[in-house]
């Protein structure tokens, strides 16, 4: 069988040790090319470069054995480069990853990560968004190189469901335990946020933005579950966003007043 | 009936001339507070300022009836800091706009005017976004006043089912052109980029993003074909992205090769 053409990126730059690991693993799949930030871009959402120019370098940070640029832009430029000017094709499959830090429930909005993802979904190239629910730079990824690998094979042989892409995230266990892998729908929980506000040395008021994250969501068919009883989460993630459910109840109402 | 509080904002910046119809839209319903970025923050998708800090300055525009800040972040950050530091409170309803250029179909997902709609959903806020079909700085926002204002009363004492939001596009017609209001689909299209490479004064290459709007979803219940015939397009759109329907299909998969 042909390998595999496999794009990898992430969101928290090309340095990271998250993207380094799902590196190693598709290495063991198919053909590997890079093309992720120079720096990070985390909770950058689906932004896209317009009002700017975008720098393409190519790198060589573990050997010659793959290819690897650097880009500029948001993680979605990133895959819209690489597809129209690194590739000039489409691969068989993109990967995003693996983010340092939870991507779980309400963050898939906000995640750089997915929203790499979701752009390679739009443009009709499978594609699977790994998180690991450490926010530490040393964390753990070595554990979950075979569970990243079975869950890109699978995609790889039986191909995703048409607009759909996967988000994946691992929970910080040891090897030991871990329960399995579950699907999942996306849990309905928020960020409360915190603003802290402070004053410059000039004396100007500025804020740094933190929050509280809440899940008042107690379903366990949820990821929020499955991450806190050890389960790897799978949430199958459209970019079709229209509530197809409210169509019928906003048809009753009278915009002709 | 005590006068609702309405948030305003939008991802051209506050001075655009889309927001400043919205503000007088809004000033003939409620008492309107504006929150919008400083410069211009298109297609920043769900972005978040996380990394750096963010400023915020009452500023006066127009007069001193309402309140009006800038903010130097995105235009979902500006929704979070508007709810938190500066109304401390929720209003009752949050709009964005009038965004200068389509966020039809696909474009909910790289727009930060559909963003901020979305993060004040999230946040349990009744949320329009409005965006007409002309990028022109100076469109002619002027005809779409009395349709704005009925959809929004109309949000107003109907209120939207959970989880919903709505993304309103204006079509660039004439008033005696326009055909009425349609609830709609998002329509299956996408940009199929281009990627203009140029050469800097130092010989270093770089690339500006362009593309082509592609639409093959030839649907007379999408957002894109209402557009085209003249009338304003309605998606309420949702933040679950969860592909339920594929949930079933993958739950057939081996993951335990």
């Amino acid at each position: 069988m042909k390998k595999p053409i496999i794009l990898v990126t992430n969101d928290d730059g090309i340095s990271a040790p998250g993207i380094r690991t799902l590196i190693a693993v598709m290495k063991e799949i198919g053909t590997v090319v890079v093309v992720a930030p120079d720096s990070p871009q985390s909770a950058m959402g689906h932004a896209i470069t317009i009002n700017s120019t975008l720098h393409l370098n190519k790198i060589s940070i573990e050997n010659a054995e793959i290819m690897e640029y650097s880009c500029s832009g948001t993680p979605v430029d990133c895959v819209k480069i690489a597809v129209n000017e690194v590739l000039k094709q489409k691969p068989d499959l993109c990967v995003s990853g693996i983010n340092h830090g939870s991507n779980s429930s309400i963050n898939v909005i906000y995640s750089g990560t997915m929203s790499a993802a979701v752009e390679a979904g739009i443009e009709g190239i499978p594609a699977i968004g790994f998180s690991l629910c450490d926010y530490d730079w040393n964390a753990d990824f070595e554990t979950f190189k075979p569970h990243i690998k079975k869950i890109t094979l699978e995609v790889l042989e039986k191909g995703l469901p048409n607009g759909v892409v996967l988000n994946v995230n691992l929970p910080k266990r040891k090897q030991e335990d871990l329960k399995g892998i579950k699907i999942c729908r996306q849990a309905n929980a928020m960020w409360v946020e915190k603003f802290d506000k402070r004053v410059s040395p000039f004396g100007k008021e500025y804020y740094w933005l933190s929050g509280e994250f809440v899940n008042n969501d107690k379903g366990e068919d949820t990821d929020e579950w499955a991450l806190e009883n050890g389960y790897i989460s799978i949430v199958p993630v459209q970019f079709d966003l229209t509530a197809h459910h409210a169509i019928q109840q906003l048809n009753t109402w009278n915009f002709n007043r």
